[in-house]
Order: structure tokens, then C-alpha cells, then sequence
């Protein structure tokens, strides 16, 4: 029994267009920093896990960028035949472990700003899940009401940072109303989408919650080290529900504990979350270019690196280039960035 | 006695920067069509004049251009030895006329949307020039309180169009209070930088309040043909006072005249007089790029060749790409391009 990972980087979002693409989508980029977000990731985990236990799953389109980008085995890069949401993703992954391995499982495009106490956190939800038959979520402390996030309730009203609490409820995204009713609560916690389990516990819940992957898990179990292994992984996934962990097997099982956490976490979902966490100058603005004349300029964010960029007069701003393509559009309204992406 | 046109062309302004450069100054770009401004003049001028009778004034440095862009002869460009202002290029331009020559100097960069109305003031003003021993000045009808040109008045309270006025007095770019003011007299017109006269009209104005100039003109007239000429020039040229034919000659000589004029004139002085005359879609719009994807964007300018924009929420916008570079500023305050172009 040892303690694995499993980086989820099979994502295809737009969200970071014109940066982001279908051929490289968001974690293969430098968004918080000089690494990719998978980068940031795998060092991040890495200082609590040897590298030959960190798997990562990924489309097989994107395999060359794993490569590119980390320095890891190749047999523990886990290509998905076919893009099957989470639930999928991390039973597949779950075959190439032992079943009394406790795994961790990590989204590989999110910001953690303080990685010590991220770590500390983890170290808590591992012990909890080798002593219990539990799946353990980190809950995010909420710093506003945000409704973009689904939540995490628990039934203590003062529940404290670090302790692991029994989930009462997982809630879809709120409205606003909603989101500022969960955040006076205190008993409301954003969905990290990061999991801590052994992987037996989680094999009972695929059987009790979702039979058919709970069988094809076992089957390709079974075959593994087989000659015809990956012909038969291509036919099992295929035929898989596409559905997440969360709504699979998280909101229906009852073995789901939590931990509130607090450890300057993003999801960096949008340009406009990017900006709420860059460094910016004393005018609110955040500028990245080859070189720049800036005249009464105020909270924005310009990305233009190999670029020169003059800019005068205006705010909230957001304005991001790539190659031949330029994106301008007001701060605060980045959600439209998806659909534009696909115009 | 024949009528010829000189056509100046030795700006070398950054008021249209990132496009324009000391290098390539606005005359030489395409700003208002997909012919450049220089073109445009030639091509407009040329439905009066033969193109033997045109002849352009320039830079050195911007030799090339002038070939590249005008099917002209080579004895017809004229090119100045050092940048010594509009007084010094027309008297060196009046060299290679005949002192009974009536002359038309036209600035090399302004737009004219009405050419038949344009071509009818000027057959008016040679007429005259034809006539008396004056210099005629076009003055532009103003339609709104500009203070970014000089005005000339008139005494007359009710003055006609394409009628031939003295003028009273030139006056400086007022304040917004005083442009209100001469609007509203309907006796002030726009300088807009074209005059009309007989050679020998303006040379007798040189040898009265620039007799400096006239000098280098007589004598320069007088080498004409022989094996130092150019020589001759370069060294009384450099010598030559910079100082505009306004202020030499213009608001000093009592042989002004001026016609009141209306034919679509602008001096295309910024990015924004370029909005005005651009044309625009419902929303106020003009967009030029490879590709746009445009989502509640209101009354912008995007000059963006070759590129691929994608714009959303924002209003009252300049965009202008030319290269690398990227200018971005609010609508109305493209007066500070000059100066983000020198930093």
C-alpha cells in the first residue's frame, strides 16, 4: 500500500482563447507562470510523492505535450481512448494502481498559491482515507459568492480549517442570491474537484453507483499486462457513460468526507479570474509585451508578449494576442470568451 | 503662361503612427481608400492639369515612394536638399516654373470627398490669379468649433461660396470659445494649406517680407541648367529660414484673397478625424481585419490587416495594428499619439 497520484489533464476548454486551443488547451499553457499549469501541478505533487508513483491521464491527442512538458516514465502517461468525462477517466486510471493504494487525484490546471499548506491538507486527507472507508474532497473556503463553482455543504455550523467533515450535500453552481446565503453560512465549500481515496472504497462506490464502469474497471484489470490489453481498453471505453465523478459517484455515495481548505486556490477559470491573480502596478494593470507606452491606464491586463503595445486612455481592459490574433474585451465579461472561440 | 500644381510632400508627421513613420509619413499610406493619400491628390489634380505640369516637392529620403507610388517623370520631383518648411519648398518648387506660371500648391495628404465641386473652386481661383496680382487662398466653410486649424477671416457678413473675398486676417488655432465664436459670424474659414497665384504675384511677396528667400529663388533661377546647380542649391538652401508660408508671406501680404469653399475637406489630422470620415455599420463600427468576431462593441475604429480580431463589450475604441505593434486608445484622444510615437 502506497500513496499514488493521478494528474487529470484530458481537458479540452476554450475558456483561454486565443492562448488556449482544441490542439493545446489550458493546462499545456504558462497561464500563473514561467511553467505550464501542468508543470506547476506535478512539481507541486511531487514534493510529497516520488515521481514513479505520479500517473497522468490524458487525451491521446496531447500526449506529445506531456512529453514536452514533463519529465515522467512513459507508462505513467494513461492515454483515454476516448474523451469520457472524470468518472471514466479516473476508473481507467484506477487499473494501473493496486487496490489498496490510497490515490490522489489532481485537476492539472488549477492555482494553489501557499503549496505548504496544500500539502499539509493533503497529508491529512491521505491519513483519513488509509484509516476509513472514505472519499475525501477538499472543500475551498469561500472568499465571495462566487457562482461559478458548485459547493460542498456540511452539517457543523463552525466547522474549522484542516478537520474532516462528513458531506451533507453537494450543491450545483448557485445564483447570486444563493452564493451569498452559502458564504454567511459557513458551512458552504467550493468543490475543488480534488479527491483523496483508497482505491478499493472507490471501486465499491463505481460498483454500487455506476455497474457498467465498475465491470469494465474489473475486466481491464483482468487483462492487464495482455497482449490484446489496449484493444480491449479501446472497446471497454468506448462504450462508457460520459459523466463526471461528481455527478457519478460524489453526490450519490455516503462514504464523502470533506475538508475545508484554505490555501489561496484557483481554478483560474477565465481571463477575468487571471487577472483577480496577477501582480499588478500600482495602476491595477498588468502588462505583458516586448515593450509597452502606457498613458492613463487603469485595471487592465494585456498579455501580448512579442509585441509592442501602446495604449492610452481607456480601463478594464482585457487584451490578450496570439500570433495573428488579437482579443479585446471589457474586464468582467470573459465568460463570452468560450463562444467566441468557437465563432 | 500655363497653369501648373505643386504638390507638397515633405511631411514628415507621426500623428498616424504605428502606420506612419519619419520613414513613410501618412502622404504615402493608405488612409482614406485603397489608394494612397499622395495618389489620391495626384489623381485629383490630374483631371485639371496634365501630368507634365504637375510637379511634387519632397524629402530626399522619401524619393522612393514618390516613384513607387506616382507614374510621374523624374524631372517633375522636386527634392528638397534639407526640410526648411512650406516657404522655402514652394519657392524652391517656383524655380522650375516661368514667372508668368499660374500655380496651384496642394498639400499632398488631405481628403477631398467632392472632386467635381473641388476641381469648380479651383477654376475660379486661377481665374482670378489669371486677373489680379493676388494670391488666392481656398478657405473651408467650417462645420463645427475646430481649434485644431487656423482660421482666415473675411469682413464681408454674408459671404458666398466659390466667391473670390479679401481676406482680413489670419488667425491662429483659437480656443474652443473663440472657434465657437467664428462659427457662429460665418465670416472664418479653414486654412486648409491650398494656395493659387502667378509666380511673379509671389515672388514679389518674397522679395518684400522674405527677401532672403527671394534671393536664393533669383539666384537660384539663374543657374538653372548648369553644371553646379544642384550644388548651388544644396548650399543656399541649407542656409534658408524655416518658417511656414503663412507666417512669411500670408499674414503679411495685403494681396490675400480667399474662397469660400465646400467640398467635403478634411486634413485627415488623427486617427479620430479618421473615424469621422470612415464609413460605419449600424453600431458605429469600422472594422478592417483578416477575420472579426465583434460581440456589443459600439462605435470603435479597428484598422487591423491581416489580422484576426475578436472584440466584445467596449465602445469607443481605436485599434491599429501595423506589425508587431499594437495601439490601443479611447476615441478622442489620438492628439497623444505624436508623443507615444517619440517614446
Amino acid at each position: 500500500m502506497s500513496v499514488k497520484a493521478l494528474i487529470m489533464a484530458g481537458g479540452v476548454g476554450k475558456r483561454f482563447w486565443p492562448k488556449s486551443t482544441v490542439d493545446k488547451p489550458k493546462q499545456f499553457l504558462k497561464i500563473t507562470s514561467d511553467k505550464t499549469m501542468i508543470q506547476e501541478t506535478f512539481a507541486r505533487i511531487n514534493r510529497l510523492i516520488p515521481k514513479e508513483n505520479i500517473c497522468v491521464v490524458t487525451n491521446r491527442d496531447h500526449e506529445n505535450h506531456i512529453f514536452a512538458q514533463l519529465d515522467i516514465p512513459k507508462k505513467n502517461v494513461l492515454l483515454e481512448p476516448a474523451m469520457r468525462n472524470t468518472a471514466a477517466a479516473i476508473g481507467y486510471g484506477m487499473v494501473f494502481f493496486d487496490t489498496d493504494d490510497i490515490l490522489i487525484v489532481l485537476p492539472s490546471d488549477h492555482y494553489i498559491a501557499d503549496i505548504e499548506r496544500f500539502l499539509g491538507t493533503l497529508r491529512v486527507a491521505i491519513e483519513f482515507a488509509r484509516n476509513n472507508d472514505a472519499i475525501v474532497t477538499l472543500g475551498i473556503k469561500p472568499t465571495r459568492p462566487e457562482t461559478g463553482y458548485g459547493y460542498i455543504e456540511i452539517e457543523d455550523i463552525s466547522p474549522e480549517l484542516m478537520q474532516v467533515y462528513p458531506v451533507k450535500k453537494f450543491r450545483e453552481k448557485p445564483n447570486l442570491e444563493t452564493a451569498y446565503a452559502y458564504l454567511e453560512t459557513g458551512r458552504f465549500f467550493w468543490n475543488s474537484g480534488m479527491f483523496i481515496f483508497r482505491i478499493a472504497v472507490m471501486e465499491e462506490a463505481f460498483e454500487m453507483y455506476m455497474p457498467q464502469l465498475y465491470r469494465a474497471i474489473r475486466s481491464m484489470r483482468t487483462s492487464k499486462g495482455e497482449e490484446n490489453f489496449y484493444e480491449m481498453v479501446e472497446e471497454e471505453y468506448g462504450k462508457l457513460e460520459s459523466i463526471s465523478i461528481d455527478y457519478g459517484v460524489l453526490e450519490r455515495a455516503t462514504n464523502v468526507y470533506v475538508i475545508p481548505s484554505e490555501f489561496g486556490w484557483s481554478d483560474v477559470g477565465s481571463w477575468d479570474a487571471l487577472y483577480e491573480l496577477s501582480m499588478k502596478d500600482n495602476n491595477g494593470n498588468h502588462i505583458e509585451a516586448k515593450e509597452s507606452i502606457v498613458r492613463d491606464v487603469n485595471n487592465c491586463m494585456i498579455l501580448a508578449e512579442g509585441k509592442k503595445i501602446a495604449i492610452a486612455h481607456v480601463e478594464d481592459l482585457i487584451v490578450i494576442t496570439e500570433g495573428d490574433t488579437i482579443l479585446i474585451m471589457k474586464r468582467g465579461t470573459s465568460q463570452d470568451v468560450k463562444m467566441m472561440a468557437k465563432e
